[in-house]
């Protein structure tokens, strides 16, 4: 919208640490919009902490952006903690649901084999259709469902993307910093 | 909260097709914190359509509240479809990366081993620590993270549950008799 910093925008991730308490989410997606940042995917789910929740969000940014949204998530009073990962420093993995028509079952056995090729998984299989679970980086998973377009893809469900740090390090030592 | 059917609850997910568009989230987060629903997980990501995403929510609900949330869902203006997926005619998938700490070399080959058997992954990995990706059901995931829990586990994320029905249904069926 308004930000023109797109010369050096890459790909982020944002983890957030917040307690699980009704609204959080809401409050989260609400700053993110307001603020006129288009948010690519997101993925929230438990941690191994009782009543604490990560929210992992994938945005377009330049440093100056990506340094501005992670301040204004601190200030929101459920977040615990916030950390900007890029893409070098860090491990990326997503989930993509794959839903494809067979005809007949020489279709049926060439997108078995495809699916073997890319380790997936089929996960669900009925007469005329089977369902591929792939789990990778993004760019493995797009490679995937490329090779698939061939074929007739009924439906695609995916996750966004998880991003951890690389190395020993962890977002609770951001938690720390900030008590 | 105010809500009294505890007994007939269960664990539900909403999948909702939405265009793509700022603030959507945010929109849909909002309904579900207004009405005094606590989602579980959430995953949104892109479909095989272009401008359009598929947000699943997780949330633990009746049969009444399940379909009066779907119905209000239905309301909002950016939503295209919404299907409401109980566990037996639905897959549902999880990602969860596990960060561990390896105190010597015979931690690190046992911390190997038992990833090795539930079939994860270690996509990390230096001189103290060791990342683990694993990818399946949500119960699956929670075996593998308990026998870890006899090591040091650093840090933890797990995805929220992607689902999609089972058989050669589709979401875009929803689509179609809304319109």
């Amino acid at each position: 919208m308004k930000k023109q910093f797109d010369s050096a925008r890459k790909r982020y991730t944002l983890c957030i640490l917040v307690q699980d308490i009704p609204g959080v989410l809401s409050q989260v997606a609400r700053l993110f919009s307001r603020k006129g940042y288009n948010i690519e995917s997101i993925v929230s789910g438990a941690t191994d902490r009782p009543h604490i929740t990560r929210i992992s969000i994938e945005l377009m940014a330049d440093e100056m952006m990506i340094e501005q949204i992670a301040a204004q998530c601190r200030k929101l009073l459920p977040v615990l903690a916030v950390k900007v990962l890029d893409s070098e420093g860090s491990i990326h993995r997503e989930i993509a649901l794959i839903k494809v028509r067979t005809e007949d079952r020489d279709g049926r056995e060439e997108v078995i084999q495809i699916a073997n090729i890319f380790r997936a998984k089929i996960i669900d299989i009925c007469r005329d259709s089977l369902t591929i679970a792939v789990f990778g980086t993004p760019v493995k998973n797009d490679a995937l469902i490329d090779t698939l377009s061939d074929f007739s893809i009924l439906e695609i469900a995916k996750s966004g993307t998880l991003a951890m740090e690389r190395g020993p390090d962890t977002i609770y030592q951001a938690l720390q910093a900030e008590e």
